[in-house]
């Protein structure tokens, strides 16, 4: 067939997503029915009509991207998948929703569910996942053209999505940039798991993201052609679209749709049986009729054609490989080759430089070369020192540029990186002060749960940057990096390890990295020459004891490692034999296998570490008693000289609590 | 004097604050003088003819709440606190600003300077936690009468606090509540630090307030005329209020102003001779003229007046006893002994509970008694089982229930709830599932800093929860939030430990607590008959090994506890004594005196520990050979037993590691 389904044809299909999410979730005794069967005819004539999205090539890059932010509806794309003929996505699968081992996790997962293009669940992260997406888009069809980048972000998301946070950040920066390939359909069925939303909420959601610069449009999602049309006019818009769909949670379930016992619990054999009824349902427990399959099946068939020809255009058009080097994850050859030049150079140079000053001279070194590189501020470009002089700014306008002013949005901007780096094509970096990386910190969770390689650029790291005071000085925040699974945090202490660590972050392509950066000046420590990369191993031996061997060892990290070789020189003059080790990267150090580990901190020699932070989680690496030098609570206001001296974070310090231990 | 100053008295006044503001920054070098310079005008305005507040008495229970939310400027603040006459704020102290020991820290510090009612600095707080003031207003109101609480919440707020996604969160909880008297002035100055609010925000924030319910004004923030009528208005109002102040950034400056250049540095020698020239003010750095410092100091009169006749009337009602004892930190004797009786009787009784339902038992026994107890969820009721019986549901209509329903907002009720905390009068308590502790923390921080006895309620603390999978399993937050200082997380084993959790955390007043509570239900564990809060010291001996001195330790904590058990009594099959340590709060072990912990976990014994979450940080504990059975990534989506046996968190394994170690 060469055109859409005809929208009377279209009730059937929906009520098999019914159908196959109330059995699911009824099977395995867990779930939510009531999203799934709410939006059931919007997500029908959605994926029906309009959806560009190949079955037989879930990732085709000019393919529309679907995400479901109001991810506990998971059995609703899950069907979907189904119905329209991922083959990975099984009726076994759906019969095994919420089991161990199974595709269909209870909860979306990107990676585990091909066909999900984003995991979501933790409310807010789908539409603000899907922002980054879209801008995406529009970054690489500045690049590529219309030929090979035009496609489409499509949302479908909950009250609980539009009242988190993050949601304002999200929608204010789309508006902002006008990513009219945007269009959120909102599930407005007034039902919340307190019960009504009127208990809790009273905002006009739809005047708000008028205010926000979205063109909004409203229709009944259980009236196919109302949804079809607000479908076509969101596809017009100039501004990103919000459709207003109200709805019936649990349609079709006649003793309970419309309230909150339908959110997310099953209905029960009796109320599925009277829903069947309901609905004219007659077929038994996953069981979808022939005809109804093939009608599912035959939606692909349109966007498959259009996948060929845009797979023509591919093959002729000049930019092939450039297209494909965009894509690629690992960074282009040019680029590590500029790093490596720079790191050299620096080697030889030792410049004295803060931490975020080094960044930003890597990335002057190697914006040019790396087209995909992306990077960003939540408005503090000055103080991240995050743009390289080579990126234009991004904005409503113009895509061409690889800068984007997120503004005070730390949490919407991890998320959009998110949604760049799912899309992608893009690597995208963004900053922030460190102790803001608690603002975005349900995101960068997501970074690492789908192990997309962003990168985090977090200065201004300790104590170290005075002033501001205990609400700006990061004390535990670390540690709590370092506590997330395939989270790798580097915390370099010279501008060569700032070289290494983002050597370390570009090449890494199976999770996040964050750099933690000093806003003070940091001495040059590293005297080889930078061509093998010393931090890439976590830690290493940055200073051996002299005339013997070691009798401590002193482990520090960034700004700390200063303090650590004055302590080493200081504990020379009293004859005592102490070795220094700069560990940039305690995940990747810890994840060593243990011959290295002990080659560096050896279990026979006590330790001393030192770092302006908690102690939390050193003592897997110096044990219980082990010495620490660094923060026991929080800050102060002071020049950052003085508040070192004030909590005690001293050469002298280090080398006292070293002499106790030898 | 007993009337208001007049409008034409206050340009010099405001200038003074400009002078002030500018100098102390210099001196410091260091801070933001556009902020403080531009809003002069309008706080003049406000604190001269409309904040209700003593210099005298900064703590008066009936005074307005001043909040600045832009803490950056904190040179306002300190400003308006010297020239209004709060004794400790001395001039001595704005030329100490942002150095070690003074009040005048960068960011406004609450118990750090008298008169700041709350801490400052991280965008979006400031707002938020205003909002949490204004319903604390509103419920004393309600239980006490307008005689003895009726004041506004007055914040001033910048871009950046409008552009967190918390604002968001918070405004709409505000305009749901109908929070009539809290009003915030927006520092509409059109700069943010990147440059142009224009670079990144395009939102119509007028409409947007108005969506969440709020009455818009606005105002040229540098007509006095204009500011006062604004005010004026404002109080009139049945629904919270924004006054759109349109000001200058660094208003005064004559080559600096309107540019984010006057936002966070010194304006220098040059530009600051320049400002001074075109104020027409021709004194010298720090240096306040009698007649003016005169008309400062007077402005606290009218309300030391009113503070007179509200101690008059507190004297005279009959309520002053309830009145003082519901503003009291600790809570009423009738429910700590409720809480007692509680706890023998479910001592006696041994219930087996999931612990968020013993967490609920325990409400509904001390609730009744416990007028200042506040609870709520983030829609999450159900689920976290935060609602007492006895406790009615607080609607905009009626704010004499103590149970709030926050809607899908975990980051604006843990904000709200510091500022409840902070108000005085309400000890406020909030659910959510344990992973959207993410989602709060910055406002968790808050509570740390500032010293709140917060009570957090996190149920579904780890894969125990089961389908929902692992965007919903916390793995890493127990260790996150221990690693923050001056918090204190409790995961009860039992409903006799979860009671004894409730008792900690209600008798602590000097930070918050988090309660870390399963999902699943728990068998009864404890045998003695619960007079002593054994979890009180963070960690105890549960089980003593049988037949002669342990050989190994087992340590858990929560729904593990019931493992360790169980691994002592395989162990004790094979020959081998292990003695059961539960460790409901590590914190508070580990700050436990050496005697203590020595006589709970020796050092000399090997240790096992289990908890189904991250080991970082369990080290300082069990030291690097510990054994730890636990989670190394993720979770995934599946029936909570079958994640147990997956990840072999599972007595076996326990015994298995211990065997390995004796």
């Amino acid at each position: 067939m060469s055109h859409p389904l005809d929208l009377d044809t279209l009730p059937p299909m929906a009520n098999a997503i019914r159908a196959l999410s109330m059995d699911a979730v009824q099977r395995a005794n867990s779930g939510h029915p009531g999203m799934p069967m709410g939006m059931a005819d919007a997500a029908t004539v959605l994926w029906a009509r309009h959806l560009k999205f190949d079955p037989a090539d879930v990732t085709w890059p000019d393919r529309d991207r679907f995400v479901l932010s109001a991810g506990h509806g998971s059995m609703l794309i899950y069907s979907l998948l189904h119905l329209v003929g991922v083959e990975a996505v099984t009726l076994e699968e759906l019969k095994n929703f919420r089991q161990l081992g199974s595709k269909t996790a209870g909860h979306p997962e990107y990676g585990h569910c091909p066909g999900v293009e984003t995991t979501t669940g933790p409310l807010g992260q789908g539409i603000s996942t899907a922002v980054g997406m879209a801008l995406a888009e529009r970054l690489l069809n500045a690049r590529f053209g219309d030929d090979l980048v035009d496609h489409r972000t499509w949302v479908i998301a909950s009250d609980g999505d539009l009242q988190e946070g993050i949601s304002h950040e999200a929608i204010s920066l789309a508006g902002h940039l006008k990513l009219s390939k945007l269009i959120v359909l909102w599930d407005d069925n007034e039902i919340s798991i307190d019960g009504d939303t009127n208990l809790s909420d009273s905002v006009d959601h739809r005047a708000r993201f008028e205010a926000a610069g979205w063109k909004v449009l409203d229709c009944d999602g259980h009236d196919m052609k109302a949804i079809d049309k607000a479908l076509d006019a969101a596809k017009t818009s100039d501004r990103p679209v919000m459709i207003d769909v109200r709805t019936v949670i649990g349609y079709g379930a006649p003793n309970k749709q419309g309230t909150a016992a339908t959110h997310g619990a099953p209905l029960g054999a009796d109320e599925i049986a009277a829903a069947r009824e309901a609905l004219g349902w007659e077929h038994g427990p996953f069981e979808i009729p022939d005809d109804i399959l093939a009608r599912w099946r035959s939606v692909g068939d349109l966007s498959a054609q259009e996948r060929k020809r845009w797979q023509d255009r591919l093959e002729a058009c000049g930019s092939k490989g450039a297209f494909e080097a965009q894509l690629s994850l690992t960074p282009p050859p040019a680029a590590l080759d500029a790093l490596r030049a720079y790191t050299a150079r620096i080697a030889a140079e030792k410049p004295a430089l803060a931490s975020r000053a080094a960044s930003g001279n890597t990335l002057n070194a190697i914006a040019e070369a790396f087209p995909g590189l992306v990077g960003g501020s939540a408005d503090l470009t000055g103080s991240n020192l995050t743009k390289a002089k080579s990126q234009g700014v991004v904005t409503a306008d113009d895509f061409s540029g690889s800068y984007i002013h997120y503004g005070i949005r730390e949490h919407a901007m991890a998320a959009a990186m998110n949604g760049m780096s799912l899309h992608g094509g893009i690597r995208p970096y963004g900053g922030t002060f460190l102790i803001f990386s608690d603002y975005c910190r349900p995101a960068v969770r997501l970074s690492a749960l789908m192990n997309q390689p962003v990168i985090y650029v977090f200065t201004h790291d300790s104590i170290g940057l005075g002033e501001d005071g205990p609400t700006h000085q990061p004390v535990e925040h670390l540690s709590a990096l370092r506590a997330m699974p395939n989270v790798q945090t580097f915390r370099p202490c010279d501008a060569l390890e700032t070289a290494e660590a983002w050597a370390c972050a570009l090449e890494r392509t199976d999770g996040p990295t964050t750099l933690a950066l000093s806003r003070q000046k940091l001495p040059h420590l590293r005297e080889d020459d930078g061509s093998a990369n010393l931090s890439a191993r976590g830690a290493y031996v940055l200073r051996e004891a002299e005339g013997g061997k070691p009798q401590i060892v002193l482990i520090a990290t960034g700004s700390e490692v200063e303090l650590a070789v004055k302590a080493q020189e200081m504990l020379a003059e009293k004859g005592v034999r102490a070795r220094v080790v700069s560990a940039p990267c305690l995940e990747r150090f810890l994840a060593e296998d243990r011959d290295y580990r002990e080659s560096v901190v050896p279990a026979g020699l006590p330790k001393v570490a030192v770092e302006a932070a908690a102690r939390w989680g050193w003592d897997g690496l110096i044990g219980i008693e082990g010495g620490f030098v660094g923060m026991d609570g929080f800050g102060a206001s002071a020049p950052a000289e003085e508040l070192y001296a004030h909590f005690a974070i001293t050469a002298e310090r280090v080398a006292e609590e070293a002499l106790k231990r030898v």
